[in-house]
């Protein structure tokens, strides 16, 4: 239980550090990198340009008005590199701010000239730990901002989709990519959900097992605590998205409505599934209780039979122990085996009797 | 329990595989046939078609003003003919994605020229598993699409009404067929009902024999589970059905609207229905824990009264097995008399006590 | 408990069977009689025909301009004298459907030149069961339609005060009478609450009894689902009345809405009540455990203290019934006394000891 | 438990009785008087005048213009008394019937030239039995009626700031003298509160007692019930004051605004104290679970450390009673002695097992 | 036990004295301070003045156009100052009684040339007690009034920022202002959450000792009322800072409004927070009820082990302590060893079975 508990302490944020001064750019997150990771794509319908670099200044070549600029940006702790870059796309200081508040909740914000999105990645890492990695979008007519806080994304479908032209995303506007990027992170969430029905699967299974070790009941709570920072996480999403596709921005295309609609229908499908395996978690505490109160009664069952057979019988043995004078059984020549006689139907009356209530 | 189990891992979807790529008509669902079964019905006030084939094509010859065309597809992994279909009703792209993604919940879209409803028919196959098909229907001014998972459906008394022109079906348009489509829908969700509320039932009475079996807990939350389920596949048709009514698309005729409002009133009370019955599942588990908590009790008054009988009465035969030099009892003629007597009369009271407490 | 359960499957309805053709009348209820019961009551400020019959068409000749004719139908499976009714009245198909229909919830339909209410009688008939009869009123210009399950109703309030002119009844339109009728149905519902308050009363009661009958968890349950159907409905009913009150149907006169709104009031109060005889009638199964808990308590209690001053008592005879060759003191005198002034000090201290603990 | 109940059944209100015929003035309370009770006053900025009679028609003398005439009428029994008062100022029939009907729930009601409140006094008798008392109120331009059902009332500080010209009310209109009437209610509310929370805590502390009580289940139940009562009759005031404050009745003077809007505040912040103390009660239950689980825990413990350190050593004493001819440690000349010294060692060695285990 | 309940006795507050006479100005809280305290500093982009009073007074001199005056009154008590300060400012009544009544819940009030907001400071004092102080905030052209309960607030970041020109605070104008106070305030409220996640594991922790102590059911239930009563004072907010961004009350710049917009989304962070950890405080319950019976069953198979072990045992002996005259057995030249080898066979056999089961 050592590990659970540290791993809990660890993962709880200082909530007090967040946002001294407004408009001032801290990064309060637990993930940094040595030096910024910058990745570049510009592509338009006819070619794709793609540069790696650890200086955000390469990005602003590529700021054209025929092609299209995507600008992801790894390592929130470089909050100079993001200043450099919310200068020159000319964003807000509370945009700043929220791109490295780790702890901003989903959210879009309209700008005249560019939208702003907050969403989380949700995953599991290699050690099987649940993992809420903010990511923020920004998107303007010809260039989509996104700030990551460590390497490692959903993205590489959508990469590979503008490598090779693969569907309508070198056709389209930044806002088709921006709905390309928001759909790769929320299909990414279907992947929670399925480990979220394993885990209660797991429960369930062990709740049956002789001896459920007793750690299950923090389990649990860890469970209900999980889901609900899901919760937190995927439901400000619906409202987020529901605004983006009733938006009148001129950025959103007409025809990049209907996928938007698209998108929609799937938060939504995450959410109730959510919420059907929140009330399956909530109702495992049940469960494991009536799972104790059962043992509890086999236990008893086992108790109540041994004594029950055997205090009569050692009842029985104690008479003929006493020194009473005139005990006459005592004295029968087959005294002994006559009791022994007695015990035996004694004995298999109380078997019977258990029998009959099905406790044997 | 090894079936129990195996049977909810089967159910488990992938949700992770679906919609990698937006408008890429990939099927999720878990049934599959060989051949696609295409059954085109083709009806205006004065005639009848019915066409059985493997091919959509089939279906195109019939697409003129004056009649109303039903296309029924069955099997939704031959993605191939119903892109076809999809392209010579020219429907969008996302809506073929849905039609094969058995994941998307109930819901309405309406185009220019045509709606687009996805809902599900529920029931309980030969096995007794709960089956949640997917259906999508697409409505135009003169056709009606429907798309099944499998062979075997609901609309066999729509299709006799078509066939021997009973009721108003012969003289309406689409939209009255299609308002007979889900109706039939509907009303194979009352049955669901039925069969919810016997296993309520059977679970009750189980509650009360003598020795539930421990299963019962698991079987429990079995139910919540499929409730749950059943509610996700009712609960957004109410929106769906409202939406239909309130809808002002030129396919839905002013005559049409009051049998939408009927159906609105059946979706309504099955939802009502679904929520009685998942108020009394949640409440099983107090109750399967109060019949736990109550054989307790009996267990316990078992081991009480044998052990408040016998154990004072195994005292007093300790006392005359003592080896004290002087015991005058034992010397006495009547002792070993007399023993029994205060033995007797001890045990007696007790009797006595138990039964005024009620126990005995 | 084999009364109640074959109680609640005769009481379980096959919703299967219903609205198998949209339009077609079928009844579904349990109640049915041999011979319709057809009653007219004509009357206006100077005078009133009251008619009895089986024959729907005697209604008919009352139809006049100048008078307002009450049809009060009994026997929903007469459904041919309904469809006449019907078809003279000018009733829409689906209005008969609903008529017949025992398991349509409440719900008002407005037409051209008729309203159209469904609500439920509940009462609680003579073996103690409790009822839910289905009522429809149809109500136009000079006319009110009433159709009954079966005889009986709750009217007889009003009927006198036609008969005898009493309030404002005769000299106002079908618009009152049918503010009459509901505010009967109404306040039958009255009863319904106080036989729940007394049920939760009772089951309150006996859970305090030295041994509850174990029934009573199923007496909880159906207590439950009872309060659930009832609120199924009741609560609609509100919408109903708020929508009538609203209602500028032509009906409606001015002077009724006060009376309207009066209603609302009645309902809302019955509504409320309801909700905390509900929230009362779910903490009942607490209470049940929470008594368990504490008569296993006291059977523990017993077990201990005997046990308890049973067990050492013995070790101490059992310790001078050992046949060790020097064993001091069986040997003193006083030894047999002392030994009982001893065992008596001890079972003093065990009897002290528990009274201090207040076991005793 | 016999007083308890009794109370109970007196509480109850033959709800059944009410309203059998629109219009008609029943009186439905418990309580009654004698004689009516009818206290004016009539005041304006320069003079007050003070009347006490057992006849209304006393009060219509004053009725005048320049003036303001607060009559206030104790004995909702006298329904004669307050038809004529009703006839006197033109009220409408209903308003008359929901002044004696104690059931009605607190509303507002807007009629052209007056406005009619309905709420309720909640305060502890003298028997600190819980009492819901009746309140109407009816303001008019230059009047207010006020019906209560009993004699004592919460408007001592009303009555003493009109004598004594304090505070705004002998300059304003009957308008502020409503508010200040309603604010005399709500205020005393305050009182109710701090009851509640008072016999939370009684029962909390009774929880941690060495032996609570049995019947603290009911007085749980019997506090839910209270909270729910109360609830009913505060929460329909916050949207009463809410219409009140929105309200354009021309009898509403705009600075009386700004008083009813701090009217809606202590309504609200009311209401959320009784959610608070709402939560509160639903976990006395589970506190009550708990404790009851700790002291079986503790009951059991003592058990099985009698019998867990008894059995052992009884065991040993019966082997050293057996007869059999050859048992050498019998011969052994201190084997008495090592007997118990074994004994004591096995003694100690199970006192330091349940040490170890903190159970002892 | 006995101090935390003194305690909770401190800290209600007699409601009831609340508001005797609407207007007048009435302190209820329980903090005072002998002196008032009046902190005074005026500041534009040019220069600050900073003056510590006993003297309201003193403030007059800086109310000029060209300033921002921000005078902060410490000490509800001094009501007398207060109302000197309402009357220079033209304060309202009503606001002066809502600026000293304590109990008042956060709200917000518009009035013409000014603004009122009720907010709360949580925080834990020195001995680790909850403190909710009372703040309001009065907000004018170029003024700010500030009272608080007691010495010690959140502001002296915004003092210091004042001080040192840092950020946009010298060069805005009193919205600003206000915005960086109500900031201050909501930024301290992570504090609490932070301490409420921690109190969360304090306990979830203490439930997996061996013993937690009784008093933990009081400390869940202190923490429930906590959190409750956090709520109370945070989600008003939500409403409070929502209309404060919507509202186009002329002393609202545009720019500040997107300042409004980040505090909103802030609060709603902390009321997220507040309801997952409500959520997992709720749950402690059932893990303390888990807890406890898992603690039972471990005490009840201790007994069972000992008695189910020793019991046949101990009959074993009596047999043999049995006087029979013709027990061939005793005679048995080795009888005695026999027994002893019987006796271990079957002791091995019972430690075998608990094994096999687990409950060793």
């Amino acid at each position: 239980m050592g590990k659970r508990k540290s791993h809990r302490k660890k993962e709880r944020i200082k909530y007090s550090s967040i946002h001294q001064v407004p408009g001032q750019v801290t990064y309060v997150g637990s993930k940094t990198s040595e030096v910024p990771s910058v990745e570049i794509i510009n592509y338009n319908k006819e070619r794709v340009d793609k540069v790696h670099s650890q200086n955000v200044e390469d990005a602003f070549n590529f700021n054209k008005e025929e092609t299209i600029t995507w600008i992801n940006v790894n390592g929130l702790n470089h909050t100079k590199e993001i200043e450099k870059l919310g200068k020159h796309y000319n964003l807000h200081p509370l945009i700043l701010e929220d791109i490295v508040n780790t702890q901003q909740r989903p959210k879009i914000d309209d700008y005249d000239d560019y939208m702003f999105i907050v969403l989380k990645m949700l995953y599991y890492d290699e050690h099987n730990e649940f993992v809420n990695e903010h990511l923020s979008i920004a998107v303007g007519k010809n260039y989509i901002l996104t700030f990551q806080e460590a390497d490692g994304d959903v993205f590489d479908g959508v990469r590979e989709r503008i490598q090779n032209a693969r569907g309508r995303i070198r056709n389209s506007g930044s806002d088709y990519l921006m709905y390309a990027l928001i759909d790769a992170v929320i299909d990414s969430y279907f992947t929670i959900i399925e480990t979220m029905a394993e885990k209660i699967e797991v429960i369930e299974d062990s709740l049956f097992l002789e001896n459920p070790e007793e750690g299950i009941t923090q389990d649990i709570q860890d469970l209900k605590r999980e889901i609900l920072k899901i919760r937190r996480s995927v439901f400000p999403l619906r409202e987020v998205i529901s605004r983006l596709e009733k938006s009148d921005h001129e950025l959103i295309d007409q025809k990049t409505n209907s996928y938007l609609r698209d998108l929609y229908d799937h938060i939504v499908q995450i959410s109730e599934n959510i919420e059907i395996y929140r009330e399956m978690t909530w109702g495992l505490m049940d469960m494991y209780m009536t799972t104790i109160s059962n043992k509890m009664n086999e236990v008893m069952k086992v108790l109540t039979i041994m004594a029950s057979i055997f205090i009569p019988l050692t009842f029985m043995a104690g008479i003929y122990g006493m020194n009473f004078e005139h005990i006459p059984e005592l004295h029968l020549k087959y005294g002994y085996l006559y009791f022994w006689i007695v015990l035996i139907i004694v004995f298999l009356g109380m078997i019977w009797y258990f029998k009959r209530k099905k406790w044997l």
